[in-house]
């Protein structure tokens, strides 16, 4: 059953070769069991180690909320998704900097001509992340359209073919087969290869940016999986978009060339080497989203939004600009070559892979009599987006139990590949709604029993890549759709699209999403013309749209963002206000009822996801009940042995530990001197940076910042380090490589302001201090986002290993 | 002398009643000699209250520094507004909340659903604030549109009558005497009424936004002065905008709004007391700033990046996404407003105060090649920005020596307005560009000697409101004016903006740039043709945009909230990727020269401004460097006549003191216990919140939140406290009214580590403590704004009183 979480996680690797060197965890209380080890596992174990706090300073009540939660004894791996579950397998980044004397020495080198350079490759890298983001835009969007478009000739020959002399069923085979074949495909790199480029990669990066680390998430190899699962799952005909992959794929491009190297290829081209830490690379990773955010819908302002929204801890304006320069980049790029490529060259017309086309403002301003209809709009796509969100987490929990397999979870792409062929085809074939052929756009008409010079409408949105689709509802002069194809499309492409959410493919939900709403949108734009007797002119294309941002709104709740990258994608301001109203009343209305789509995911994966602030009612809490306890302190100069044994004790692999003063006849007074990282510690161990404790006078070896970043991200095992028992009774001393000044918190400090703190500053560790310095306790990521609001107020996360 | 500075800056009161009671400062170090002391005022004086760290923490090199700096010992006050010095007049806000028991006890007390009627409130006045806005912003238009149409004909008809029999001199009287009259008016209530409404007030808004609190700038008075002044502006026909100001006339409404009373008016309605502290305050005034930014532009998204970009601390969504309904509102309501007014209702089609109309990008795309062009134009434009900003630069020294008196002042716009008249009338009556007034436009065509049917060109330019020739500049059919009109107006309008700028009167600047930008850059595009014979068509109006476009950035150097304001005001995302070329372009370049304007104003005040982040090459600096040293603590029951002696302190009135262990049998361990703020203590000592020292058991009075709540945020002064002998001899326990857990740093924290703590969480004291938790320093803003990164490196700011 563990290796059932494990497979539909994202992390998907039984082994898991995690970034820091192993799958261990941040929270320094976690003194459980073993990988096994319940609940929320606050029991103490006996440690040798200087371990503060352990006694004098937990409280009684901290005592008794120990042994209450003790109680529940249930292995964790048998809910592997409770929803009031927190994982411990995720590692949190780095945002703020280790200022130890090496980096200090470093900083304090550098002259101001020196950090101007930095600045002026910090441009050169945000240019090279747009390009390269804008041209694998150019590459997934080329390729679609040439395979699709051969896979929609090849069907459209063979049923034209069919149509006349009877059999249809074999064109419906055909289809379903090409689709279910290429389906397998884009399924199987997936799940064997890198299952962590499954779906759109939105939460992933959200997470990351939000500082949690999501193993193989920005790897290279990640990425190619990605480009080519999405070229294959969009032609395979899923209902699905390549828009929201590019986030990702953006993402990926921005951490490897700021690093100056790929480990997936095993190359170092020995540049940007300063940028070798999490503060740069979770910046340039933000750039990196917006880039793709810029080329997915043409809209620069909209990715920078989208990457403050999700990333920002702190506003900074240079970085903001920045980001900004590598998305204008990126959609100039995909513009230009796309442009190029269609032909018309200069004219610089293809600003995203999606356009929703030119609304033209005059023609299709809005009046302030249609607001009301807009809200309206938007309680209706809140609905209908809780209502996908909500049968999509019934779908996902099932995927969890009984799909978890690989070749099981190919089985189901395969599936629902068919099924969304032969639904399309029975649609088609089962509607009766022709239109004439003159002065449409359509791509691929298909006659089938429409008379001549006439096409089945239900083919336009059926029998096309779901991009040209949305577009033509937009578009389509009023009459195109006759009402019950709309209602019918809705319905079926609304549950093939839930279905087909969460699949192990990669596939975004902003495309179907803008489908389906742009279809009950038109449906209602229609209605409403009818039903008030063509008092109100509603123009049916207005309505798509309008339709389209409540029912994408409903299902991903995104704001600010969502509502500059619609109005982005229309090239148009004028609907910027309406956009606004419908995606602010559907998130209203949605948020009643279930979470929004990414975030049930990352909800379900028990990720340590830090919102905003700290529930508004946890006043009540102080530092003192949020804190881990006890701590593994180090001393300033401490005994390799004891380094290597606190480092190997698989019950408690923390991340960090508080350096205290090691002089030992003040016993009483354990003043905090620093905060030291398992990774340096690592290094430290690696490079034998000790001495023997007779010498203790002799000055041990140096060590360069150049080792740590070396050694960056994916710093080694402590098993894979030999130290022998000679060493295990040398010194160390750790004064140059803490960092001396960490952030700390006194014991009263409320949640709120502790949270305001961490998040603040994307911290990792925060130290909790008593009124002499002394070290009380650890908070770390999840002993924050533990906390969470729930129906009845705040209620407490466990957490497990998953 | 001393008066002299007072006049000009932005406070501009003599008795300086300051919103906390006194005209104090924040930094405690400063022991000078009273209100005259020199230099950095590094020095030790002699006191009998408990102050910390004076001679164990403060180390050799800090004892030499003080010496040195002591030395030059020049009177402040006759180098009011050297470049480097820091006024010690700004106090700080505090964007930290005191987390005090009471505090803490109402927040635990509310209940979830009564965070949500919070919450609600918050949305109702945003709402409340984009509704106003909007009405103020219509109020203006329409207006100045009116009296504006009225001068103009007046002045037209006096023309025409003129121009045939001879004596236009007599017209350019009549003129003259107008506007000097009108501006006259305008510039009289600022220099008498109210100083801080004099200017666009961005700065000021900048500067509070940033966390500086600027005496009167959100009162009621500014507003009204604000409004009337920049209508009596605009109609005074000076080369001023009226967008800027409504930047500030937002903020001041969300700062009444939110506070749900009015000082000026003496009312107080009882509500939205939740949010009557900074922290409140200031996310309101970021709505206001960011609606009265919308409702100038019509451009709803770059108001809200308007205000994070000057404000934003910490990225909050529910905040952004706040501000971002007061901008939607706010446009709204002044495009249906406005639409009703021109008779067309329910079409919203005026977005803004300044609309660019309608850029058909059809027609006036633009193609790679023009690229380098436009980065060219933004070379341009950052030069001639950084020659405007230098010319005012010049200027404002000018003025600040000679012109200080409020009479002066008058006089001085007087001049300006006549010679603003005089050089339009010889300007046109010089010019013979005449154009066909068929298909034209033009609001008032002076036909002057130009032939029937035909108006004069260089009259668009000059007689009319500013924003209408800007459209017109850009909209305008090619061939409407002629390279001669175009390069005349842009020299002429150069420097009457140049000169206008800084005047006591209510004005912006942004409409003059744009008017200068949009003036070159036609000509620009025009010779562009005329030079290459035609083989690059250049279309005049899109080269208006992007001279526009430069010339605005190369004066004001905003970024990403510039870029987005210019293509909301367009309508038209097309334009995005050029606009922020060039403005990235001047803005580089300008910087290259010298500062954008803002910041130039903002540092001839000397204001303790607090940039993104430390300067780069500041790593060599540490908290106990920077830190103010001694401190001025206060013992947790301290005697009232302690707290009352250093409350009246002249010489050291501190905002915040820190609060130590009381205990006196433990002299060496003055471990740091809280923080309290001198505000806190006022309304203790007014409340006589305290008990006789013989009976320390009794239960001292209880004071509620209300109590602070209803001082803020004019807390009386001390001297107006009387405090009997006997009352002196009582003790007052701080416990429940300080902050349990205020931020602190260790001393050797970096100063961009501590400048980022600051920053990041808004703070206004930082507590420096040893490895003991001993007080033994204390950060505040002017200790982080006094260093810069100068032409050589790292520079130190002096402090001074101004």
């Amino acid at each position: 059953m563990a290796n059932v979480a494990k497979k539909v996680s994202w992390s998907g690797r039984d082994r898991d070769d995690d970034e820091d060197g192993r799958a261990g965890e941040t929270t320094p209380l976690l003194n459980g069991t073993g990988p096994g080890a319940a609940g929320s596992g606050r029991q103490l174990t006996p440690s040798s180690f200087l371990r503060i706090g352990q006694l004098s300073n937990v409280d009684l009540n901290e005592d008794i909320h120990e042994l209450e939660t003790e109680v529940p004894r249930q292995r964790p791996n048998e809910i592997p998704h409770n929803e009031k579950l927190l994982s411990l397998k995720y590692e949190s980044l780095d945002y703020d900097n280790s200022e130890n004397q090496l980096f200090l020495e470093e900083e304090r080198r550098i002259n101001h001509a020196a950090f101007r350079t930095v600045e002026i490759k910090r441009w050169v890298i945000c240019a090279m992340i747009g390009i390269l983001t804008g041209l694998v835009a150019c590459f997934i969007d080329i390729v679609v359209e040439n395979l699709a478009g051969l896979k929609y000739r090849v069907v459209k020959d063979n049923i034209d073919k069919f149509t006349a002399k009877g059999g249809l069923s074999f064109s419906l085979l055909l289809w379903a087969t090409l689709n279910a074949s290429v389906v397998m495909v884009g399924s199987l790199i997936v799940a064997f290869i890198e299952p962590v480029a499954a779906g759109s990669g939105i939460p992933q990066i959200k997470c990351y940016l939000n500082g949690v680390k999501i193993p193989h998430v920005v790897r290279l190899k990640t990425l190619v999986i990605k480009v080519c699962g999405v070229i294959l799952s969009v032609v395979g005909g899923l209902a699905v978009g390549k828009e929201g992959p590019m986030i990702h794929s953006g993402s990926v491009i921005a951490a490897g060339i700021s690093q100056g190297r790929s480990t997936s290829l095993k190359r170092d081209f020995k540049i940007f080497e300063y940028f070798r830490r999490d503060t740069e690379k979770r910046d340039f990773v933000s750039a990196g989203a917006a880039a793709g955010v810029s080329a997915a819908f043409g809209a620069p302002v909209g990715g920078v939004l989208f990457s403050l929204e999700e990333g920002a801890s702190f506003w900074n304006q240079f970085l903001t600009w920045r980001i900004f320069f590598a998305s204008m980049i990126s959609t100039f790029t995909l513009n230009s070559v796309l442009s190029v490529y269609h032909g018309n060259a200069w004219d610089l017309s293809s600003p995203g892979l999606i356009n929703f086309g030119r609304f033209d403002s005059e023609k299709m301003g809005y009046t302030i009599q249609e607001i009301p209809i807009f809200i309206f709009m938007g309680v209706v796509g809140g609905i209908l987006g809780a209502l996908f969100n909500a049968l999509n987490y019934w779908l996902t929990m099932f995927r969890i139990r009984y799909i978890h397999r690989p070749c099981l979870q190919v089985v189901e792409a395969m599936l629902v590949a068919a099924v969304t062929a032969t639904v399309g085809f029975v649609m088609i074939y089962c509607s009766r709604d022709c239109q004439p052929i003159q002065g449409s756009s359509v791509a691929y008409p298909l006659q089938l029993f429409c008379a001549d010079g006439e096409y089945n409408s239900m083919a336009t949105a059926f029998f096309n890549t779901p991009e040209k689709s949305v577009v033509n509802l937009f578009h389509d002069p009023p009459g195109s759709y006759n009402p019950m194809t709309l209602g019918m499309f809705t319905l079926m492409y609304f549950f093939l699209a839930c279905w087909t959410y969460g699949l192990t493919v990669s596939a975004g939900v902003f495309i179907p999403s803008l489908l389906i709403g742009a279809a009950w949108g038109r449906l209602f734009g229609i209605s409403l013309s009818y039903l008030t007797k063509g008092s109100i002119w509603a123009d049916p294309g207005k309505y798509a749209l309008m339709g389209a941002a409540a029912q994408l709104g409903g299902i991903v709740r995104m704001t600010l963002s969502l509502t500059v990258i619609m109005m982005e994608a229309t090239g148009n301001v004028t609907y910027g206000f309406p956009i606004m109203l419908v995606l602010m009343t559907a998130k209203i209305v949605g948020d009643y009822f279930v979470e929004g789509l990414y975030d049930m995911h990352i909800q379900l994966q028990s990720v340590p996801f830090l919102h905003w602030e700290a529930p508004v009612t946890s006043h009540s809490l102080t530092a003192r009940e949020v804190m881990s306890t006890p701590v593994t302190c180090l001393r300033r100069i401490e005994r390799v042995g004891t380094v290597v044994d606190i480092l190997s004790d698989t019950s408690s692999n923390h991340n960090g530990f508080p350096v205290v003063e090691s002089n030992p006849d003040t016993t009483q007074v354990a003043g905090l001197r620093g905060l030291i990282l398992r990774s340096q510690l690592i290094v430290l161990l690696k490079h034998k940076v000790f001495v023997e404790r007779a010498n203790l006078s002799v000055v041990q070896r140096r060590l360069k910042l150049k080792d740590f970043r070396d050694a960056y991200p994916r710093f080694p095992p402590i098993q894979s380090i030999h130290v022998s028992q000679d060493e295990r009774e040398c010194m160390i001393d750790l004064s140059e490589f803490m960092n001396p000044s960490p952030y700390t918190v006194p014991q009263e400090a409320s949640l709120p302001r502790v949270f305001k703190l961490f998040r603040a500053l994307g911290l990792r560790h925060l130290v909790v201090v008593d009124n002499r310095n002394e070290v009380v306790g650890m908070v770390t990521r999840k002993d924050l986002a533990r906390y969470r609001l729930g129906k009845e107020g705040l209620e407490e996360l466990s957490l497990a290993q998953t």
